[in-house]
């Protein structure tokens, strides 16, 4: 199997697909992106790193910097963090607030976006939304051994002013307790946090723990064995929001995607990949990142549930 | 690592648990089950079969047997059978009718009720009930290579006369047009399906092609290695209702479970295991089912999400 | 006001209305009626009857039933009965399943369909579907001093073999034990009931009581003053589903629709209003019915809303 | 009837009483108010005022508020309002967000708190929060001839601090498009209109024009007798949250509920009655208010479903 020919194989399909879906038009910064991008990097278990198309090109992650929270605020509270949020499908749209009003304020995972504010206070503790971002940065920083990862603040300002939904979303929780800083501040690090920009290469490369069950390429830690096979059951199971179960279904990889159209997808033991392209389909996930992602899991046999042996 | 000393040390534990769950008591001949018993099977995928406690005792298989009856709709009607039926998580319990209802008479995924009730309305297409279940019955012992395994006409009896929930679900969906053939012929299949009685040590080899990417231990393929894989991801996604999150995050296997106190979980290319304990926990799974099988990943290591190579 | 001369201005509007609604065709036998009829009846408090357009053609009363039958329900068991059904909107549809699973299988009020359904389970008790079909025959025998009404027997058919919503409740309701009797033989006296065949005049006669805080115009008591009024109360909060507020806020009558297109309106101390048109609005009653109703209280001023005296 | 002999004997019932609901605590400053305290007033049609225990003592209207700020903005923009708001019952809690989501940002009817905060987005319109503020104080001095009513501004503020899910239906409202000036704004136009302060004798003043057909007791018109009696309906059938239906059963009288325990009450033509008690039942309205006017219903025979004439 030839890794390099399969890559440049799909970015030609990419390039020429009729289909691209549809850019995001509530955050009016994303809006401005050409639908025709297509980038895919993928990071190797033993260290190489293949590419093609637009895989230097920097975009906003968006919901894929959930996966970096959740890491950070996962080595501070530990499990305490599953009392004020859930780690179930929601079964619902990103930013539903229904499941909130029955479920007293508990959102049901952590990569829905009233989970992921509730992760975002938790970050904030003790810190000024200033400092909460800059420990996001450094994170990102360590992982990727690149520190030119920054905050895109157009979009940052953009999300500001037209995040309704995420405020009305905060401070409902907020009136079960379930917020604990104030809720501008929170939402100011959720906002930037969402607003980081990296490309495609650059989220390879910070996905690399998970591939290696926690441990960082460069040597030592960044999280446990456990916890990083955890982190990628949640991504299995929530990380596509209301489409998890079909990408689990067709692709069979642990995956986050984010609005501004880029997936991080892990095949522990073996792969960190992350795809680009911005038009999304009708359940807000990357249209052909997502198709992209299909083709290679088909050329390569990845998948957590392909028959293989423990070494 | 030594797996029989492995059982032998969960059995033990599990034979002194003091919480074992609650045996279910709506449908009647159910309850009836002693507490008490907990067995465990594992087929490995180098043809070894370990096991302890109740291994060979038989219990009702319950919604265990959605696996078995999609695998065979799928069998059938290939994918067409997703027009009738979703695949992702339902974020609501196993019996809930209120997604049916928005979502126009499509069940969420084929392993809450409305959803197996529509497979089971697939498999009974051209066929008498009396057939459909032979059809079930012959599947297993091709799968078991064991000849004895059967429907336990009590329990299927107490299923039909209790089962208002599952007589309203399907009559809804008839309504939606989304029942093609008689509620009762539909529901006298399921309930009889529900009520196959196999022990540990026969679900476990029962699995074994899930485990060997589709093909049958003894030779020949059951399904393609694709939609073993497949199947794995809907029992990952879906496989514990409104805790298939959790089971995923602990766990990390695909798993089906049965309200009779069952459990099927696979890991690909590894192991088929079967666990039985009647007490339930809150969320409807086996209670001791689920610990036994906990403990039994963190001392194998034995998680789709680990960093494992490909042959 | 010359109510003879406004109900032929309303009759001749109503007869040239170009949009009349859609007819029903959930029931096939309602589908063939002529969507070009209307009639209108009222029976006034001081004994008069004034009537136009097809007043006196037969059509099926459907969900109109449900306020005979819930007072014959509450003379048979009194308050208990709102132990078993609630007497507030539902905020959705006439056969919504969904508040029945938040609120354990109590309907919310006994005008829509799951409620209906558990007074025809109070009406049944101790008797054959016959019998209990026959004593609300008799009910409106007795109310409209007219023994020619009945039951068209096509009409039951048809909701017999289509009525797969029905069931559903139904069965769903027994789940939680708000169903005593046989399901089939429940919805049996459901659908018959709902398939007695009156005329705008024959119901307007059978409303006088309602008119008339409980009495019978021949003299003698059908209920009393407080329980006419309150099932009154119940017909203007409840009595047209979803579009309850809307019929209070435009006419301010207490009212019951039917799927057939039939109205029966209340001014108590006043009126007895029969309107019916087949065609329905978008809330699933009648188009030109409610139209109807609508100019016949601006014209009369009729509301009991309005600033009158009590004698 | 003697009205000052029935008010004197509920007056004395009321002090007696041993049940008196729970004060509510979610706003700090209505916490503290002393449950103990009862009154009631009635104005009626022929010009007396009859009144009972703490009639003269003020407390804070809360969503009685909702009724005048309505017939405000019906004033300002007629039945375009409708097209923001709905007019049916919500089934559901005052403070729901769910019918939000699946209805589009429009709420069901404009006294649940999110129809509330659309009206009072309505009435800011063109103004600052002082000066609609303002226009409100003036109205209830035109309608109650009485200039000493004025806002609490320790409660205002206690709201405006704690007021975390009336944030959050403002803003989610706000991403559907449907508040059109600042979010912030608009809330402090609405918690300061809840905290105006009332006695009942004032209440009963100001709710006169409801009584009398949309006429001021001194002459002219507040609004026209359709639009008295439509507000008379939407209370009727929307006055109480989910306890609606209920209240129309029991008392028969349109009327609105407060948080702060005092509630509204009409009946055309004859009377506006007021009662305040600081104990809520478990559906949110005063529960000594509700029984008061429970008997006083009883003693009276007032209803709007009474069978009385037109004169």
């Amino acid at each position: 199997m030839d890794l390099t020919r399969i890559i440049e194989t799909i970015v030609g399909q990419m390039r020429d697909a009729d289909d691209r879906g549809v850019v995001a038009s509530y955050i009016p910064e994303l809006a401005k992106i050409d639908p025709a991008r297509f980038g895919i990097a993928i990071a190797t278990a033993d260290g190489r790193m293949v590419k093609g198309g637009d895989a230097d090109t920097g975009f906003s992650i968006q919901s894929i910097s959930k996966v970096f929270a959740l890491t950070l605020a996962l080595g501070k509270v530990g499990d305490q963090l599953w009392k004020r949020v859930g780690r179930e499908p929601s079964g619902s749209a990103f930013n539903s607030i229904v499941q909130l009003e029955r479920e007293a304020g508990i959102p049901r995972n952590p990569f829905i976006n009233a989970g992921a504010i509730v992760i975002a206070d938790i970050n904030l503790a003790g810190h000024r939304p200033r400092e909460a971002i800059g420990e996001q940065l450094r994170f990102l920083h360590y992982l990727t051994e690149d520190d030119s990862i920054a905050v895109d603040n157009a979009v940052a300002r953009s999300e500001t002013e037209t995040g309704f939904r995420n405020i009305a979303l905060a401070n409902y929780m907020r009136a079960f307790g379930n917020i604990a800083q104030p809720v501008d501040l929170v939402l100011g690090t959720y906002f930037h946090q969402c607003a980081i920009e990296m490309s495609c290469s650059q989220l390879a490369l910070a996905g690399r723990f998970l591939m290696l069950g926690g441990a960082h390429p460069a040597g030592g830690r960044v999280v446990s064995e456990r916890r990083a096979r955890r982190i990628c059951a949640l991504m299995l199971t929530c990380g596509h929001y209301d489409a998890s179960g079909d990408f689990a279904y067709r692709i069979g990889m642990p995956g986050k995607s984010g609005v501004g159209g880029g997936i991080l997808a892990i095949v522990p033991g073996v792969a960190s990949i992350a795809v680009w392209s911005p038009g999304l389909n009708e359940t807000g996930n990357s249209h052909l990142g997502t198709v992209a992602l299909e083709r290679l899991a088909d050329a390569t046999g990845w998948s957590v549930f392909s028959a293989r042996a423990f070494s």
